[in-house]
């Protein structure tokens, strides 16, 4: 069995299973905020975990605020840039055309209902966010400009987008710059403080933490307002009891993830190689974004004429699990709208399948991957040709 | 080592221990949105775990929605109420005195910042919410209510609320009642649709699930607005990837709670037999909403002029580990707001212990916590008596 789907979800890490197992073996389990020993030492443990997070993604441990996944911190987000933007005479979000549905809806929603404007990015055909329109776009009118929203690297494409770039404009004119790294922390090292990104979000559930938890790195977290309002923890910014378990694998899993940076160049490598040697067998391949910097875990590919569901199909019945675009647009049997955006036809659109491994997956896995996907284009080319 | 402070935080369940520990090792771990076998088998799993948690809270299946914990499920519920109410002329806010500081200030945050208007519903000095004052101000001007809000069971004194009564007074005048069932749920059999409650929440950790889980109950789902935007999930309600391995581990805590109803009467009874032993040896004492129907799992005990901290100091070196109010206002030198209230004064105030423990726990417990504080008060005695 090969996994082959870590954007959609990662499986939990093997380290954070074993951590698991004896943390339930040893406890404590008590609420953090309690005065006592139990909960005093919950609370050390989960701002200890604090600390190794900030560490690993080159924040203060300020920085960092533990929430229940991406799309909170999304929300967290919006809100707390939107609440009194428009009032403030700033009234257009400028968003990327390739953002995950999480930020897009939010996005329709301030638009839909707080009277925001928004102003969508185009892309190459490659899938890279053209800077050059939000130069444009911000020298136009940048005191109009509320917020910018890019994301780092596409669920679907793995492409990377040029984070500094935008960073360095936004900073410029002191635009919030909010960074969905939802699909880049815990696949290429990545520093906050580096990338001057303002807000970055992830879930721990794409790096194997344990699913329900989350993170919000904020450059200055006093511009943060709450969502969800309740009994003051997290500095008052997130309520809540502190998922402290969830937190501890977050930590784990980031430690191990780490360790793991040093396999990403051999897997890009070996990613290369897969496509290359696909591409030479079926000249009716497509490789999405194939020119861009992309993750080196992701490739997302297209047979034209044969659709991507029936690939999916014959790849599982195979034992690889893959998904047609990404897992929360699946089911529908259109064309994402990241390659609408990116300007990619229906034909090449209805015959991608997202192959995506982590970088705990094992070094052969692009040569099994390229067998059995060969396998499958056989297969579908002779049904096709009937 | 006993843990008393179920109320602040159950442990992990050993149930659900042992089922995670074999889960780890069986798997599956997927997006529940994907596509593949492995989407669906996460998804079929969380969608059987929802049914057994509808079941066992009386629930329908399409009243559950998932979350990360009460103080969302809060947030959710004002949000969802409140949003358009005051367009409609419905300002006021109906709230207990005694709620939990999650509900209080979210009820604060929109009396401050949206304009509404606040009531608060005063107590005996056993602590039960006076519904005569609902009656009243219900009567008074029906349509300006905007929603009810009373918790089930309090967090401190555990003394059960007038339910039926107040879901039946709001159901009579279409007024929205939202319940704070965060300390009932798994401690109290309880039907969300015998009850008549309109809204209920609850946090996993407080019953024996995994932390960072939480479910929201809803009579009629599509009052609901969300807060957390997202891709769509829970039917829209709630964004972000399903917490899947924490919403099984609900379905098992709740299961597991079920079966150990059957020890309440006795608990209850062990309970005010360790009272009773307690008041009698120690003519300072008091016990806090004694002749009030309470949870059997929690007492809440002062010693006049022996600060609760001490006594709860006291316990730990026995191993025994208590809070002196709430987890979450621990920290404050003062009379909770709860007891306040309740009219009572800092010399209760100042003295109490809050003492919970699990339907989980021994039968034996309360024999094992009478020995520890009589030591505890015998010490303290002593050294106030210098």
């Amino acid at each position: 069995m090969i996994y082959a789907d870590y954007n959609g979800s990662a499986p939990l890490c093997e380290d954070v299973k074993e951590y698991l197992v004896n943390r339930f073996q040893t406890g404590p389990f008590a609420n953090p905020n309690a005065i006592h020993h139990q909960g005093q030492q919950v609370l050390m443990a989960m701002e200890n975990s604090r600390s190794v997070v900030a560490k690993a993604l080159g924040a203060k441990m300020n920085q960092v605020i533990f929430n229940s996944g991406a799309t909170e911190g999304c929300s967290t987000i919006f809100h707390s840039i939107l609440d009194d933007a428009l009032e403030n005479g700033r009234s257009t979000i400028i968003m990327s055309g390739i953002e995950h549905s999480a930020i897009r809806n939010t996005a329709n929603w301030y638009t839909e209902n707080k009277g925001y404007e928004l102003k969508t990015l185009p892309t190459t055909r490659d899938g890279i966010v053209e800077v050059e329109f939000l130069n444009k776009w911000i020298k136009e009118a940048p005191e109009k400009i509320a917020m910018v929203t890019v994301m780092a690297a596409n669920n679907e494409t793995g492409v990377i987008q040029p984070l500094k770039q935008i960073s360095e404009i936004c900073s410029a004119n002191k635009i919030p710059f909010f960074c969905d790294t939802t699909q880049y922390i815990g696949k290429v090292p990545f520093s906050f403080k580096d990338s001057g990104i303002d807000y970055a979000i992830t879930s721990g559930h794409k790096f194997g933490a344990l699913t329900g938890t989350g993170i919000l790195l904020a450059k200055d977290r006093t511009t943060l307002k709450p969502i969800i309002i309740g009994g003051g923890q997290e500095k008052g910014l997130r309520g809540g009891t502190q998922n402290y378990i969830g937190n501890e694998t977050v930590a784990v899993a980031l430690t191990t993830i780490s360790k793991n940076f040093g396999k990403i160049e051999e897997l890009a490598r070996k990613r290369i190689k897969f496509e290359t040697k696909i591409k030479n067998n079926y000249p009716s391949v497509y490789i999405i974004g194939e020119k861009a910097p992309r993750l080196a875990t992701t490739t997302y590919i297209a047979y034209r004429g044969i659709h991507g569901q029936a690939v999916q199909i014959e790849l599982e019945s195979q034992g690889i699990f893959v998904t047609t675009s990404s897992a929360c647009s699946d089911n529908e049997p259109v064309t994402s709208k990241v390659l609408k955006a990116m300007g990619l036809t229906d034909d090449i659109g209805r015959g991608v399948v997202r192959i995506s491994v982590g970088l705990c997956s094992s070094l052969e896995v692009y040569e099994q991957i390229y067998e059995a996907l060969s396998k499958a284009y056989d297969k579908l080319e002779q049904i096709k040709s009937y």
